[in-house]
């Protein structure tokens, strides 16, 4: 094997993706799950680390719901039927394995899962790692990240900025006992705030996939592409752009939020439209359908802009276009960039 | 979800991995990888953590290769050709991620392989999981940990207890230097001794996977068990002779070890048979065969002794027959229990 490490290494995650990308033959890493040759099956892999996405003292079947809530949103944005998991577990000695197992267990039967192999270790901290294979759904096509044509309406899945307002929260000190979440000791809200804090703590900390829609997306369009937001609006519609070489506009007003969210961001100080295009781990679906299609309404979707030629991803804001910062959650320097 | 908990949890690896299964109606767990319905796939999830599995400071291309192996080494055992890996690194801010990388695409590419996927986050040390995905080979039949049936011969693929050797001496301050393995310092041995604490040393950081020999016993034979031993020969001996409903007899003076390993052991304090029996890490196959079934001579298998009616697993020393401890590797426990 060759010494020669060639120039300084890549930093950030997509531009080391894209080092390893240029390596690798097959073009199967690029989507939110790797599709096997033959079409037969989606593959997505994702690790949940206690202290870096997880509260470091998180309830073990918390824990255990998340890591396998975020790989099956990855399995969502392929249009993929889940099917199988295999998890890798590095946990303290005195972790509670069987709290973990059991809710894993649980949670994956509820979508047909089978649980299927697994190792286990010990470290002092818990990394957790889940592989998902998941099946095409019959009559369905793959859904990919770089389905998306100009022309195409843009639309979101669900609310965003949420999740991030959760870890704000965390952050400050909101706590999980049981299955109740206590906000920060100190922080005064209203009756209706407090229920919104809470809602997005529990968003944060217990994401849910979108499978129906990309079921439907995968079974009932024929052309459009998809990618889930774990690491920001910005971030991942960059990435569906780049896979797609096409570019998009986004209009702040279209931007869904959750309830009460703009209030309560200025509760914090923070700025809900930053959160909403920056923040990670909302988890929802980010895809493109052909200008004339629009999803059922039962599931809520938003059309939030369109894909346009050229690869330039803009944000209106009051009337002005402007170049949307290709910033988000980066998993490698651990923190928002840009 | 229920909050019963139920009695206390399982404590060591083996009867954690009981409890599950007895939860799991698919029976997928119990062999080295899960069979994929309809037979199409063998899939095997593995770990290694520096200060666990590697030293905390190993060459992130040595921890490549040895992540590779140590999945691959599942593989063999199932007789599957690889196909697929997933990679999910959780590494410090600094690591040098793409030595890694690159170092597990060739290692991978060597194999046929194809890196398809995979996961980056930051924490502050190297956990790497790889999910590898194997054929059946054309032909050939699974290999499983089930198969072994009374009357067969037990044989190992190679030697045993010089990766525990290795352990010993890393954890006397081996160190590896590029690709120079020093010695701890203040250890003085004989140039021969010394080249056979080398390869110990190197044994354990880069094991060999017995693929072609995996191979062989799925494409050449009709019958019998196998397993690879990472946990050691009598904690794997065990697991092979639990799935056969079966027991085993092993003659100590037929076990194979390296070449100045008794030697070696000596001068380390350290009993040769007890790092045979109970050292892990090896990664040879440990397979059954029936009685007039002898594999090519080029492997270099040994028969080490034979399957037996009942469950009782048996040693004979000396002219001696008694109860070989069901003692090695705990993953959860993070040492030698029993």
């Amino acid at each position: 094997m060759s010494r020669d490490r060639g120039p300084a290494p890549p930093a950030g995650e997509d531009r080391l993706i894209a080092w390893l990308r240029r390596r690798l033959p097959g073009g199967l890493i690029g989507d939110d799950a790797a599709v096997l040759p033959r079409q037969a099956w989606a593959v997505t892999t994702d690790a949940q680390i206690a202290g870096v996405h997880l509260p470091a003292d998180l309830d073990p079947a918390w824990a255990a719901r998340r890591l396998l809530a975020v790989n099956l949103s990855d399995l969502a944005a392929m249009g993929a039927v889940p099917a199988y998991a295999f998890l890798a577990l590095a946990a303290p000695a005195d972790y509670d394995h069987r709290r973990f197992l059991d809710a894993l267990h649980r949670a994956a039967a509820r979508h047909g899962i089978e649980l299927a192999g697994g190792d286990l270790a010990r470290q002092p901290h818990l990394t957790a790692v889940l592989t998902l294979l998941g099946r095409r759904s019959r009559g369905g096509r793959w859904l990919r990240r770089g389905g998306a044509r100009p022309g195409d309406g843009l639309w979101l899945g669900g609310t965003v900025g949420e999740a991030a307002l959760g870890l704000e929260l965390l952050g400050r000190g909101a706590r999980l006992a049981g299955r109740t979440i206590h906000l920060p000791p100190g922080l005064r809200l209203s009756d209706r705030l407090a229920r919104a804090a809470r809602r997005a703590v529990r968003r944060q900390l217990a994401p849910s996939p979108q499978l129906a829609l990309g079921r439907w997306l995968a079974g009932e369009t024929r052309r459009g592409g998809a990618i889930d937001l774990s690491d920001g609006l910005a971030r991942d519609l960059y990435r569906l752009c780049r896979e797609s070489d096409a570019g998009a506009v986004v209009r702040s007003e279209r931007l869904p939020l959750a309830r009460d969210a703009v209030e309560l961001a200025a509760r914090l100080d923070r700025e809900p439209y930053e959160m909403a295009l920056f923040g990670g781990e909302d988890y929802v679906l980010l895809f493109s359908l052909p200008a004339d299609v629009v999803p059922p309404a039962a599931f809520g979707c938003r059309r939030i802009g369109e894909i346009q030629g050229g690869r330039r991803v803009e944000l209106i804001e009051d009337g002005a276009r402007r170049r949307l910062p290709d910033r988000g959650w980066d998993h490698l320097d651990g923190e928002q960039n840009g």
